[in-house]
């Protein structure tokens, strides 16, 4: 685990979002897709959902195809779906090399899809892709950073929501406490790093831990599908630092988005109250809501919950570390 | 068969390019699709390829997806497909009804990949599509206005190019002369404007094509899909009135024109000369082309054959009728 600074400055870690409308293209929004860009942490792009056009919305952006590494599918309307056989073959064109391979996560039916879309249009990729088709919670995914849990939500169609953890940052060596103890510098500092015990030249056994400082929880990013309110996101959002909500229906329309599968703007704010989240970004917003209609959503919601946003496509969200303590995601 | 002219205008056919790329969408270009609109003629529009984003670039147009009832694909590379499944959900989204079918042509998997696509993101679609899978060159559609035929061209995979071929006008009944030969109007007019022969009461048998005007060619319109240049092109495009053709390369890029199955302005041009055509409209521009480089193709072709355009995405063309005689397409 390295530590949060490079040459002083904290990891940034930004939500792009790329289309955030809700069913069909409008003039004003793309169909869904965002982009969490971990560029800092592991040079990496996650992108969570690809609705038709994500490419030619990654087109005005700064992002390179080759560098986004995995796909978390959703669910597999077409607003969340069809631009991914069209974003895997520009990725290949735009020359993501053999050994920069793809792992696409969904609901099972994408692997399918993508395998029917290459082969009828002869798309031979320049990189490897593997599927992880999901059948149930848990964890799916871990790295040296990073955690990924996924769990059922509740929409017409089989749909997932997915918690992206951080882990912990050890804390920096306190180079100044050693030199101030006599401790001499050399690879025993990398011993100490890393919290262990070691016994000096001189016959001293010091712990790493006392040359340690504090540590620093990691970040956690909950990014849900199309749903209902279930208790399943209260798994996925539980303290987030950033929650991820649709919002397809306003104030006043919660039997609507019942009976769609879908939520209000004042059922995602009531969520991220109870799950105790940072910030509430809306997206999946309904192309019935434009211009001062969409910041009545953003109004609705924060009369429940202050840190409310609407989010518009292109907009760019910094994800901040946590400030306080927090439990452990169960 | 109707009149040319309604209230005393010609009908208005026009061809609307909605993405005129290559491979892959720039910011300047979509991947493919052309419109060919007969809303006059049959109240219907054709589309020709429907690249990713074409649902896009609809929205910036006048064009009503429900209206669209005929769609024809060259071939099943994603730039000439992948924006198929997300449009004919917004066609079904946008209100077409029941009794407004669409038929789809194209090669062999095309229906593999709709119905995969439909399939997984559990699309219900409002109304019925019929696939027609080409297999060989020939008829492959008439109603009572056009006849449209399909041949095999010559790309790295299985490629049609379609011609469409309005049928004739008859000429206008001449009232004046049925006046002026004491000929009395009623339901006989309409057998005279057949063309048949009619007995009068006075015992006269007159024949209905002495009373009528100039019979009127229908006009035809060709569009290829990526191709090298191959016999195929000139039963497509002889004599059209407009040449939608490929051009994919430059000057002097005939062997990597070759290489890669395509075409280069030059051959566009000399394919056009060859085919007797009325005008040539170059698409399928690669973004290597851009701003003057782009004019450089249609200066080069111009050389060859003048009356030729590189298009534009929203690009409008009015397919004018033709003033010459012409032999029938075999
Ligand atoms: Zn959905
Ligand atoms: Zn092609």
């Amino acid at each position: 685990m390295s530590f949060i600074k490079i040459n002083g400055m904290e990891l940034i870690m930004e939500l792009e979002f790329l289309g955030t409308g809700a069913g069909s293209p409008a003039k004003s929004r793309n169909v869904s897709s965002v982009a969490l860009k971990l560029l800092e942490e592991i040079n990496e792009i996650w992108l969570f959902d690809v609705g038709e056009g994500t490419q030619h919305q990654i087109l005005r952006t700064t992002i390179k195809p080759r560098k986004v590494s995995k796909i978390f599918i959703t669910h597999l309307h077409g607003d969340h779906l069809f631009g991914l056989p069209g974003f895997l073959s520009s990725r290949s064109f735009q020359g993501a090399q053999k050994n920069e391979p793809l792992i696409i996560f969904g609901p099972q039916g994408v692997a399918d899809f993508v395998k029917t879309s290459l082969r009828v249009s002869q798309s031979r990729l320049s990189y490897p892709i593997k599927f992880v088709e999901l059948t149930q919670d848990g964890l799916i995914y871990e790295n040296n950073r990073f955690r990924v849990y996924a769990a059922h939500l509740n929409h017409r169609i089989e749909c997932y929501g997915y918690r992206i953890e951080e882990k912990d940052y050890s804390g920096e060596l306190l180079v100044e406490k050693l030199i101030a103890d006599q401790v001499p510098s050399g690879p025993l500092y990398g011993q100490l790093k890393a919290g262990k015990k070691v016994t000096l030249t001189d016959g001293r056994t010091i712990d790493g831990h006392d040359y340690l400082g504090p540590t620093r929880k990691g970040r956690i990013i909950t990014i849900l599908g199309d749903t209902r309110q279930t208790a399943a996101i209260e798994r996925l959002a539980e303290r987030a630092d950033v929650l991820v909500h649709e919002s397809t229906f306003g104030k006043g329309e919660s039997r609507l988005a019942h009976d769609y599968y879908h939520s209000t703007c004042v059922e995602a704010a009531q969520c991220a109250v109870r799950c105790h989240v940072k910030q509430l970004l809306l997206t999946h917003i309904s192309a019935r809501y434009v211009g001062i209609q969409a910041l009545q959503l953003a109004k609705d919601a924060g009369k429940i919950f202050p840190n409310t946003k609407v989010v518009k496509d292109f907009d760019i969200f910094a994800v901040p570390f946590p400030t306080r303590k927090r439990g452990v995601h169960a």
